[in-house]
């Protein structure tokens, strides 16, 4: 099975799709590639216009709402990926990804939250999903969504391209 | 018009010179070449020895504050890039800024605050400026500062350099 | 002297040993390659099973204290350079550090926390280890850590590798 198989399987559990437009928030690209790696945007739980998770993680959103949200964020980093790259077959490895988590003062699982977007790599990636990767807790996020990730992806582009 | 004349524009316009010396407040440099990418030091609104923005976005800063801190410390990273690089002409793309807010916990307007120094990066490099970005709220900032953002540039650096 | 000679220095002054399993807390990789860059994920204080500094910045934990934590972090990140790279001395540069400090509302040191792990790097890499770096305060770290860091290190890898 492919990448972009997986991907459209992760898509159907999670309930969401991420075929729209990915919108973002200010003046600025979703992704930006230099050379073979993609730079994306940090992206919070947000599909079409609706933000699926809010709060601070600790009191109002669970841990488990919260790993939810990160999968979220996670898919439309993919998403954004699989355009700039044409498919995510062309992603050959994932130097970084950074999680910030509104957190309450005491929530210290910023990690645990942070493993929903890394399972789902493994899931949809294997082991090209493989990853370096910093977890904080933040004060609060845009939009006061419970998560926000970016992203480095190495991509095969195509020639020329 | 050059980037290094729309620069000047643009730092008169702030009413503020970026001509001085560009200190940092620590054991560290202002910018590391790696290639043709510039690692950018993350960069509070300072000029000269004066932070010209203290204190929490939401509270006793108000948005417009926060973004014209954005600003200045946009300013601060060109002025280090084109020290490094000769020119600001010489910047071939951005493919990062984060933007780190100190935020009173019920502000969430991180973007917006980010969309200052997005918009002083199109006024001034045009369609090279276009970027990767992550806006996050923070508890606090070095000598609290409202803002801090730190950038990767592309540069084509002097032969040889 | 070599880096990995001062490496052991260091270690023997701050009272404890890198020699063992590096653990991380989550489902990715402790440090990912890509070309001659070496991304390293979030170090928190931790030696074996024990994190050695807990508690936020400003209050229960003291600069010095802070410090202190800065510099296990960044010889966490060394120890798994190394491993990686065959030797500290195979480090050629360091395009990035960002140092998260978990900050009292009031803490403002943040870039003094960061100085006990730029330090470090001095001590150990000499002029290869200047770096850029980004240090902000947050509210909160996975398992209630004092710091965390990640890095960025150019490394000179074997030939093949």
């Amino acid at each position: 099975m492919s990448a972009d198989q997986r991907f459209r399987q992760q898509a159907a559990a999670l309930g969401h799709s991420f075929d729209g437009q990915i919108k973002v928030g200010g003046n600025y690209a979703p992704a930006v590639r230099d050379g073979d790696l993609l730079y994306v945007s940090g992206q919070i739980p947000r599909v079409g216009d609706e933000i699926l998770v809010l709060g601070a993680a600790g009191a109002e959103v669970s841990l488990e709402k919260a790993r939810f949200a990160a999968k979220i964020s996670a898919m439309r980093a993919l998403a954004l990926t699989s355009r700039a790259a044409g498919s995510l077959d062309n992603i050959v490895a994932v130097p970084r990804m950074t999680v910030f988590v509104r957190s309450e003062p005491s929530f210290t699982q910023q990690s645990e939250v942070a493993d929903g977007a890394s399972d789902l790599l493994a899931a949809i990636l294997g082991s090209v999903g493989v990853h370096s990767r910093t977890s904080v807790g933040v004060a609060q996020l845009p939009k006061g969504a419970t998560v926000e990730l970016d992203f480095i992806f190495k991509v095969k582009f195509a020639r020329g391209a």
